[in-house]
Protein backbone atom coordinates (compact mmCIF):
# COMPACT_ATOMS: atom_id res chain seq x y z
CA UNK A 1 0.00 0.00 0.00
CA UNK A 2 2.99 2.59 0.82
CA UNK A 3 5.10 1.50 -2.35
CA UNK A 4 3.25 2.91 -5.35
CA UNK A 5 -0.33 3.79 -4.49
CA UNK A 6 -2.42 4.53 -7.50
CA UNK A 7 -6.45 5.49 -7.71
CA UNK A 8 -8.19 2.39 -9.28
CA UNK A 9 -10.76 4.86 -10.34
CA UNK A 10 -13.22 2.24 -8.58
CA UNK A 11 -16.52 4.18 -7.05
CA UNK A 12 -18.40 2.26 -4.71
CA UNK A 13 -21.52 3.30 -3.17
CA UNK A 14 -21.64 4.24 0.21
CA UNK A 15 -23.57 1.52 2.75
CA UNK A 16 -21.64 -0.90 0.31
CA UNK A 17 -18.60 -1.10 2.32
CA UNK A 18 -17.20 -0.74 5.90
CA UNK A 19 -14.39 1.28 6.86
CA UNK A 20 -11.52 0.30 8.40
CA UNK A 21 -9.17 2.06 10.34
CA UNK A 22 -6.60 3.52 7.40
CA UNK A 23 -3.49 1.83 8.27
CA UNK A 24 -2.48 -1.11 10.68
CA UNK A 25 0.19 0.88 12.78
CA UNK A 26 3.45 -0.79 14.13
CA UNK A 27 3.48 1.75 16.70
CA UNK A 28 1.92 5.37 17.84
CA UNK A 29 4.04 7.96 18.83
CA UNK A 30 1.69 10.28 20.54
CA UNK A 31 3.15 14.24 21.72
CA UNK A 32 2.34 15.92 24.76
CA UNK A 33 2.46 19.66 24.78
CA UNK A 34 2.97 20.50 21.34
CA UNK A 35 0.55 23.47 20.66
CA UNK A 36 1.54 27.19 22.32
CA UNK A 37 -2.20 27.84 22.74
CA UNK A 38 -2.28 24.51 25.11
CA UNK A 39 0.90 25.04 26.82
CA UNK A 40 0.15 28.82 27.73
CA UNK A 41 -2.81 27.90 28.96
CA UNK A 42 -1.33 25.16 31.38
CA UNK A 43 1.60 27.50 31.81
CA UNK A 44 4.80 25.10 30.44
CA UNK A 45 7.06 25.84 28.61
CA UNK A 46 7.62 24.70 24.93
CA UNK A 47 9.71 21.81 24.86
CA UNK A 48 12.94 22.14 23.54
CA UNK A 49 12.38 18.33 21.69
CA UNK A 50 9.48 16.50 21.02
CA UNK A 51 8.04 15.05 24.45
CA UNK A 52 6.01 11.39 23.32
CA UNK A 53 4.82 8.66 24.55
CA UNK A 54 4.99 5.35 22.93
CA UNK A 55 0.76 4.30 22.83
CA UNK A 56 0.41 0.70 21.56
CA UNK A 57 -0.92 -0.12 18.23
CA UNK A 58 -3.74 -2.66 19.34
CA UNK A 59 -5.25 0.32 20.80
CA UNK A 60 -6.52 1.57 16.76
CA UNK A 61 -9.56 0.99 15.45
CA UNK A 62 -11.61 2.75 12.58
CA UNK A 63 -14.64 5.39 12.05
CA UNK A 64 -17.53 3.69 13.73
CA UNK A 65 -16.12 1.35 15.50
CA UNK A 66 -17.20 1.98 19.24
CA UNK A 67 -14.93 3.43 21.82
CA UNK A 68 -15.43 0.57 24.98
CA UNK A 69 -14.92 1.44 28.57
CA UNK A 70 -11.76 -0.68 30.06
CA UNK A 71 -13.37 -3.75 32.44
CA UNK A 72 -13.55 -2.89 35.85
CA UNK A 73 -13.11 1.33 35.09
CA UNK A 74 -15.63 3.53 36.50
CA UNK A 75 -13.20 6.64 35.55
CA UNK A 76 -13.21 9.53 33.13
CA UNK A 77 -12.14 8.71 29.49
CA UNK A 78 -10.95 11.88 27.79
CA UNK A 79 -11.16 12.95 23.82
CA UNK A 80 -8.14 14.57 22.00
CA UNK A 81 -8.71 15.38 18.56
CA UNK A 82 -5.36 15.44 16.51
CA UNK A 83 -3.99 15.10 13.25
CA UNK A 84 -2.08 12.08 12.66
CA UNK A 85 1.15 11.63 10.61
CA UNK A 86 1.27 8.28 8.63
CA UNK A 87 4.47 7.19 7.64
CA UNK A 88 5.08 5.90 4.23
CA UNK A 89 8.75 4.97 3.63
CA UNK A 90 11.18 3.83 6.53
CA UNK A 91 12.66 6.87 8.19
CA UNK A 92 15.58 6.65 10.32
CA UNK A 93 17.79 10.42 11.23
CA UNK A 94 15.98 11.41 8.50
CA UNK A 95 16.42 15.93 8.11
CA UNK A 96 13.88 18.14 8.24
CA UNK A 97 13.95 19.03 4.74
CA UNK A 98 13.49 15.40 3.33
CA UNK A 99 11.14 14.41 6.38
CA UNK A 100 8.36 15.02 3.19
CA UNK A 101 9.72 12.10 1.78
CA UNK A 102 8.59 9.70 4.61
CA UNK A 103 5.05 10.84 5.44
CA UNK A 104 2.41 9.23 3.02
CA UNK A 105 -0.53 11.52 4.23
CA UNK A 106 -2.29 12.68 7.06
CA UNK A 107 -5.54 10.93 9.21
CA UNK A 108 -7.73 12.06 11.92
CA UNK A 109 -7.06 10.93 15.59
CA UNK A 110 -8.68 10.65 18.80
CA UNK A 111 -6.34 10.10 21.66
CA UNK A 112 -8.28 8.59 24.28
CA UNK A 113 -6.90 8.16 27.53
CA UNK A 114 -8.24 6.90 30.97
CA UNK A 115 -7.41 9.69 32.60
CA UNK A 116 -8.03 8.78 36.34
CA UNK A 117 -4.93 5.72 35.79
CA UNK A 118 -2.82 8.79 34.56
CA UNK A 119 -1.23 9.95 37.73
CA UNK A 120 -3.34 7.19 39.88
CA UNK A 121 0.52 5.89 40.97
CA UNK A 122 2.13 8.78 42.48
CA UNK A 123 5.80 7.09 41.28
CA UNK A 124 5.28 6.67 37.77
CA UNK A 125 2.54 8.21 35.53
CA UNK A 126 1.14 6.08 33.28
CA UNK A 127 1.11 7.60 29.69
CA UNK A 128 1.75 4.25 27.99
CA UNK A 129 -1.26 2.59 29.78
CA UNK A 130 -3.87 4.86 30.31
CA UNK A 131 -3.82 5.42 26.84
CA UNK A 132 -3.38 2.22 25.36
CA UNK A 133 -6.42 0.00 25.91
CA UNK A 134 -7.99 -1.39 23.41
CA UNK A 135 -9.86 1.01 21.15
CA UNK A 136 -8.41 3.60 22.48
CA UNK A 137 -6.59 4.77 19.41
CA UNK A 138 -9.54 6.06 16.79
CA UNK A 139 -7.64 6.33 13.44
CA UNK A 140 -9.42 7.82 9.86
CA UNK A 141 -11.78 7.97 8.50
CA UNK A 142 -8.95 7.78 5.07
CA UNK A 143 -5.42 8.72 4.88
CA UNK A 144 -5.29 12.33 3.00
CA UNK A 145 -2.35 12.42 0.56
CA UNK A 146 -2.33 15.96 -0.39
CA UNK A 147 -2.96 17.77 3.04
CA UNK A 148 -1.30 21.35 4.54
CA UNK A 149 -1.64 20.93 7.77
CA UNK A 150 -0.66 24.91 7.58
CA UNK A 151 -3.59 26.25 6.65
CA UNK A 152 -6.16 23.24 8.17
CA UNK A 153 -8.19 23.73 11.57
CA UNK A 154 -8.73 20.43 13.92
CA UNK A 155 -12.78 20.46 15.27
CA UNK A 156 -13.89 18.35 17.92
CA UNK A 157 -17.52 17.89 18.49
CA UNK A 158 -19.31 15.90 21.30
CA UNK A 159 -23.00 14.76 19.75
CA UNK A 160 -22.39 17.49 17.36
CA UNK A 161 -21.79 20.25 19.53
CA UNK A 162 -18.35 21.67 18.88
CA UNK A 163 -15.65 21.40 22.04
CA UNK A 164 -12.28 22.18 19.89
CA UNK A 165 -11.49 24.12 17.53
CA UNK A 166 -7.55 24.67 16.53
CA UNK A 167 -5.70 25.92 14.20
CA UNK A 168 -2.63 23.27 13.16
CA UNK A 169 -0.37 26.52 12.32
CA UNK A 170 -0.11 26.79 16.35
CA UNK A 171 2.44 23.25 16.39
CA UNK A 172 5.15 24.02 18.59
CA UNK A 173 7.15 21.47 15.99
CA UNK A 174 5.54 20.73 12.96
CA UNK A 175 5.14 17.20 10.97
CA UNK A 176 8.13 17.80 9.73
CA UNK A 177 10.47 18.74 12.56
CA UNK A 178 8.56 15.64 14.20
CA UNK A 179 9.58 12.99 11.82
CA UNK A 180 12.83 14.76 11.85
CA UNK A 181 13.49 14.54 15.01
CA UNK A 182 11.62 11.44 16.18
CA UNK A 183 13.60 9.79 13.77
CA UNK A 184 17.16 10.11 15.20
CA UNK A 185 15.62 8.72 18.35
CA UNK A 186 13.52 5.44 16.80
CA UNK A 187 13.49 4.25 13.50
CA UNK A 188 9.63 4.57 11.85
CA UNK A 189 8.48 1.70 9.86
CA UNK A 190 5.45 2.35 6.92
CA UNK A 191 1.72 2.40 8.66
CA UNK A 192 3.55 3.94 12.38
CA UNK A 193 1.64 6.85 12.81
CA UNK A 194 2.44 10.02 14.88
CA UNK A 195 -0.23 11.77 16.92
CA UNK A 196 1.27 15.61 16.88
CA UNK A 197 -0.96 16.36 20.06
CA UNK A 198 -3.44 18.16 21.11
CA UNK A 199 -4.56 22.06 21.88
CA UNK A 200 -7.51 23.76 24.28
CA UNK A 201 -10.67 22.03 24.44
CA UNK A 202 -10.06 18.83 25.86
CA UNK A 203 -12.64 17.01 28.13
CA UNK A 204 -14.74 13.68 28.93
CA UNK A 205 -16.36 11.81 27.28
CA UNK A 206 -20.06 10.38 28.87
CA UNK A 207 -21.00 6.82 28.13
CA UNK A 208 -22.81 7.00 24.94
CA UNK A 209 -21.49 10.10 23.55
CA UNK A 210 -20.25 10.11 19.90
CA UNK A 211 -16.78 11.67 19.38
CA UNK A 212 -16.42 13.93 15.43
CA UNK A 213 -12.54 14.82 14.77
CA UNK A 214 -13.06 16.56 11.60
CA UNK A 215 -10.04 18.18 9.64
CA UNK A 216 -10.88 20.11 6.24
CA UNK A 217 -9.06 18.10 3.98
CA UNK A 218 -8.89 14.95 5.65
CA UNK A 219 -12.30 13.79 6.65
CA UNK A 220 -14.60 13.39 10.03
CA UNK A 221 -13.65 10.64 12.20
CA UNK A 222 -17.03 9.21 14.13
CA UNK A 223 -16.90 7.32 17.11
CA UNK A 224 -18.97 6.37 20.09
CA UNK A 225 -17.81 5.43 23.57
CA UNK A 226 -20.42 2.41 24.10
CA UNK A 227 -19.67 1.97 27.88
CA UNK B 1 6.51 -19.93 14.81
CA UNK B 2 3.98 -19.57 17.73
CA UNK B 3 1.56 -21.98 15.92
CA UNK B 4 2.97 -25.48 17.16
CA UNK B 5 6.46 -25.49 16.61
CA UNK B 6 8.22 -29.23 16.93
CA UNK B 7 12.71 -29.80 17.48
CA UNK B 8 13.44 -30.67 13.60
CA UNK B 9 16.43 -32.94 15.17
CA UNK B 10 19.06 -30.97 13.23
CA UNK B 11 22.21 -29.55 14.54
CA UNK B 12 24.60 -27.09 13.37
CA UNK B 13 27.87 -26.27 14.34
CA UNK B 14 28.52 -22.86 16.06
CA UNK B 15 30.51 -20.73 14.15
CA UNK B 16 27.85 -21.83 11.02
CA UNK B 17 24.84 -20.01 12.19
CA UNK B 18 24.39 -15.91 13.45
CA UNK B 19 21.49 -15.75 16.15
CA UNK B 20 19.08 -12.82 15.45
CA UNK B 21 16.50 -11.60 17.96
CA UNK B 22 14.38 -14.56 19.01
CA UNK B 23 11.26 -13.03 17.75
CA UNK B 24 10.13 -9.73 16.29
CA UNK B 25 7.55 -8.25 18.77
CA UNK B 26 5.41 -5.75 17.85
CA UNK B 27 5.74 -4.04 21.14
CA UNK B 28 7.35 -4.58 24.28
CA UNK B 29 5.87 -4.05 27.40
CA UNK B 30 8.35 -3.04 30.25
CA UNK B 31 7.93 -3.20 33.70
CA UNK B 32 8.60 -0.25 36.67
CA UNK B 33 9.18 -1.31 40.31
CA UNK B 34 8.29 -4.88 39.93
CA UNK B 35 10.80 -6.10 42.75
CA UNK B 36 10.71 -5.80 46.42
CA UNK B 37 14.23 -5.23 46.93
CA UNK B 38 14.54 -2.47 44.62
CA UNK B 39 11.34 -0.88 45.64
CA UNK B 40 12.72 -1.22 49.44
CA UNK B 41 16.46 0.62 47.86
CA UNK B 42 14.56 3.62 46.43
CA UNK B 43 11.52 3.66 48.96
CA UNK B 44 8.45 3.08 47.27
CA UNK B 45 5.47 1.02 47.79
CA UNK B 46 4.83 -2.29 45.70
CA UNK B 47 2.68 -0.99 43.55
CA UNK B 48 -1.12 -2.15 43.23
CA UNK B 49 -1.73 -3.10 39.34
CA UNK B 50 2.34 -3.34 37.07
CA UNK B 51 3.68 0.00 36.36
CA UNK B 52 4.75 -0.43 32.88
CA UNK B 53 5.46 1.67 29.74
CA UNK B 54 6.03 1.30 26.01
CA UNK B 55 9.31 0.21 24.72
CA UNK B 56 9.28 0.50 20.50
CA UNK B 57 9.95 -3.02 19.07
CA UNK B 58 11.82 -0.87 16.44
CA UNK B 59 14.47 -1.13 19.72
CA UNK B 60 14.99 -4.97 19.28
CA UNK B 61 18.15 -6.23 18.70
CA UNK B 62 19.63 -9.65 18.93
CA UNK B 63 22.60 -11.38 20.56
CA UNK B 64 26.06 -9.89 19.72
CA UNK B 65 24.68 -6.92 17.52
CA UNK B 66 26.22 -3.80 19.10
CA UNK B 67 24.22 -1.33 21.05
CA UNK B 68 24.56 2.12 19.22
CA UNK B 69 24.92 5.42 21.29
CA UNK B 70 22.34 7.50 20.29
CA UNK B 71 23.28 10.56 17.71
CA UNK B 72 24.27 13.72 19.39
CA UNK B 73 23.86 11.97 22.78
CA UNK B 74 26.82 12.12 25.50
CA UNK B 75 25.28 11.01 28.81
CA UNK B 76 25.20 7.99 30.48
CA UNK B 77 23.69 4.50 29.14
CA UNK B 78 22.39 2.47 31.92
CA UNK B 79 21.74 -1.47 31.48
CA UNK B 80 19.15 -3.37 32.77
CA UNK B 81 18.65 -7.10 33.22
CA UNK B 82 15.46 -8.27 32.88
CA UNK B 83 13.15 -11.45 32.59
CA UNK B 84 11.33 -11.29 29.10
CA UNK B 85 8.39 -13.09 28.61
CA UNK B 86 7.36 -14.01 24.84
CA UNK B 87 3.62 -13.97 24.61
CA UNK B 88 2.61 -17.41 22.02
CA UNK B 89 -0.85 -16.90 21.89
CA UNK B 90 -3.15 -13.51 21.67
CA UNK B 91 -3.84 -12.88 24.91
CA UNK B 92 -6.57 -10.47 26.03
CA UNK B 93 -8.25 -10.20 29.48
CA UNK B 94 -6.83 -13.75 30.46
CA UNK B 95 -7.14 -15.37 33.63
CA UNK B 96 -4.12 -15.72 36.17
CA UNK B 97 -4.60 -19.69 36.31
CA UNK B 98 -4.92 -19.78 31.74
CA UNK B 99 -1.84 -16.88 31.66
CA UNK B 100 0.52 -20.11 31.17
CA UNK B 101 -1.62 -20.67 27.97
CA UNK B 102 -0.67 -17.65 26.05
CA UNK B 103 3.12 -17.80 27.29
CA UNK B 104 5.05 -19.17 24.49
CA UNK B 105 8.67 -19.01 26.80
CA UNK B 106 10.89 -16.96 28.44
CA UNK B 107 14.45 -15.07 26.72
CA UNK B 108 17.15 -12.29 29.09
CA UNK B 109 16.39 -8.66 28.35
CA UNK B 110 18.53 -5.88 28.56
CA UNK B 111 16.59 -2.96 28.97
CA UNK B 112 18.94 -0.56 27.95
CA UNK B 113 18.11 3.07 28.82
CA UNK B 114 19.61 7.15 27.97
CA UNK B 115 19.16 7.63 31.49
CA UNK B 116 20.00 11.42 31.03
CA UNK B 117 17.19 11.76 28.88
CA UNK B 118 14.68 10.57 31.15
CA UNK B 119 13.73 13.53 33.54
CA UNK B 120 15.29 15.93 31.06
CA UNK B 121 11.88 17.76 31.05
CA UNK B 122 11.13 18.38 34.01
CA UNK B 123 7.29 18.26 32.86
CA UNK B 124 7.30 14.66 31.43
CA UNK B 125 9.50 11.85 32.01
CA UNK B 126 10.58 10.69 28.81
CA UNK B 127 10.17 7.06 29.16
CA UNK B 128 9.38 6.03 25.90
CA UNK B 129 11.56 7.90 24.49
CA UNK B 130 14.89 7.04 26.67
CA UNK B 131 14.33 3.76 26.59
CA UNK B 132 13.54 3.03 22.87
CA UNK B 133 16.05 4.23 20.97
CA UNK B 134 17.19 2.20 17.95
CA UNK B 135 19.37 -1.13 19.85
CA UNK B 136 17.70 -0.65 23.06
CA UNK B 137 16.30 -4.14 23.55
CA UNK B 138 18.72 -6.62 23.61
CA UNK B 139 16.64 -10.08 23.83
CA UNK B 140 17.60 -13.21 23.47
CA UNK B 141 19.82 -15.51 22.69
CA UNK B 142 16.40 -18.08 22.54
CA UNK B 143 13.05 -18.89 24.01
CA UNK B 144 13.47 -21.28 26.61
CA UNK B 145 9.64 -23.50 26.82
CA UNK B 146 10.80 -24.86 29.29
CA UNK B 147 11.37 -22.52 32.15
CA UNK B 148 10.50 -22.20 35.64
CA UNK B 149 11.21 -18.22 36.63
CA UNK B 150 10.68 -19.19 40.66
CA UNK B 151 13.76 -20.65 40.91
CA UNK B 152 15.84 -18.90 38.41
CA UNK B 153 18.10 -15.86 39.10
CA UNK B 154 19.65 -13.14 36.60
CA UNK B 155 23.17 -12.65 36.70
CA UNK B 156 23.99 -9.13 34.88
CA UNK B 157 28.12 -8.69 34.31
CA UNK B 158 29.94 -6.02 32.44
CA UNK B 159 33.11 -7.13 31.06
CA UNK B 160 32.93 -10.32 33.01
CA UNK B 161 32.67 -8.62 36.42
CA UNK B 162 29.23 -9.26 38.36
CA UNK B 163 26.98 -6.84 38.93
CA UNK B 164 23.50 -8.00 39.09
CA UNK B 165 22.60 -11.47 40.59
CA UNK B 166 18.78 -11.80 41.97
CA UNK B 167 16.53 -13.94 42.39
CA UNK B 168 13.28 -13.73 40.56
CA UNK B 169 11.39 -15.13 43.04
CA UNK B 170 11.19 -11.56 44.63
CA UNK B 171 9.01 -10.36 41.40
CA UNK B 172 6.26 -8.31 42.89
CA UNK B 173 3.77 -9.30 39.85
CA UNK B 174 4.77 -12.94 38.48
CA UNK B 175 4.75 -14.04 34.72
CA UNK B 176 1.09 -14.96 35.01
CA UNK B 177 0.39 -11.82 37.08
CA UNK B 178 1.91 -9.96 34.76
CA UNK B 179 0.06 -11.55 31.58
CA UNK B 180 -3.10 -11.97 33.35
CA UNK B 181 -3.53 -8.14 34.61
CA UNK B 182 -1.55 -6.24 31.41
CA UNK B 183 -4.27 -8.22 29.27
CA UNK B 184 -6.74 -6.38 30.80
CA UNK B 185 -5.56 -3.25 29.55
CA UNK B 186 -3.94 -4.09 26.10
CA UNK B 187 -4.19 -7.02 23.89
CA UNK B 188 -0.85 -8.72 23.59
CA UNK B 189 0.22 -10.34 20.72
CA UNK B 190 2.31 -13.49 19.22
CA UNK B 191 5.77 -12.49 19.44
CA UNK B 192 5.28 -9.46 22.20
CA UNK B 193 7.46 -9.56 25.17
CA UNK B 194 7.01 -8.76 28.78
CA UNK B 195 10.10 -7.11 30.21
CA UNK B 196 9.76 -8.09 34.03
CA UNK B 197 11.51 -4.86 35.60
CA UNK B 198 14.89 -5.26 36.90
CA UNK B 199 16.35 -4.98 40.45
CA UNK B 200 19.16 -3.90 42.40
CA UNK B 201 22.54 -3.46 40.77
CA UNK B 202 21.81 -1.54 37.64
CA UNK B 203 24.10 1.18 36.65
CA UNK B 204 25.97 2.62 33.23
CA UNK B 205 27.84 1.14 30.08
CA UNK B 206 30.59 2.68 29.28
CA UNK B 207 31.74 2.60 25.82
CA UNK B 208 33.57 -0.50 24.49
CA UNK B 209 31.79 -2.57 27.56
CA UNK B 210 29.90 -5.48 27.13
CA UNK B 211 26.82 -6.79 29.09
CA UNK B 212 25.85 -10.15 29.36
CA UNK B 213 22.71 -11.00 31.05
CA UNK B 214 22.25 -14.44 31.88
CA UNK B 215 19.70 -16.73 33.58
CA UNK B 216 20.12 -20.49 33.91
CA UNK B 217 17.77 -22.63 31.84
CA UNK B 218 17.56 -19.59 29.20
CA UNK B 219 21.20 -18.16 28.31
CA UNK B 220 23.58 -15.88 28.22
CA UNK B 221 22.61 -12.33 25.97
CA UNK B 222 25.62 -10.77 25.90
CA UNK B 223 26.38 -7.24 23.66
CA UNK B 224 28.96 -4.59 23.60
CA UNK B 225 27.95 -0.54 23.84
CA UNK B 226 29.76 0.19 20.89
CA UNK B 227 29.52 3.71 21.40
Amino acid sequence: MFGAPRPTGRRLPAGDFTLLAPCTPGKIVALWNNFHALAAKIGKAAPAHPLFFIKSATSAIGPLEPIRRPPGYAGKIVFEGELGIVIGKSAKEVAPNRAGDHIFGYTCVNDVTAIDLLFENGDFPQWGRSKSFDTFGCLGPVIATDFNSATAAVITRLDGVERQNYALSDMIFSPAELVSRISHDLSLLPGDVIACGTSLGVGSIKDGVTVDVSIEGIGSLRNRLAG
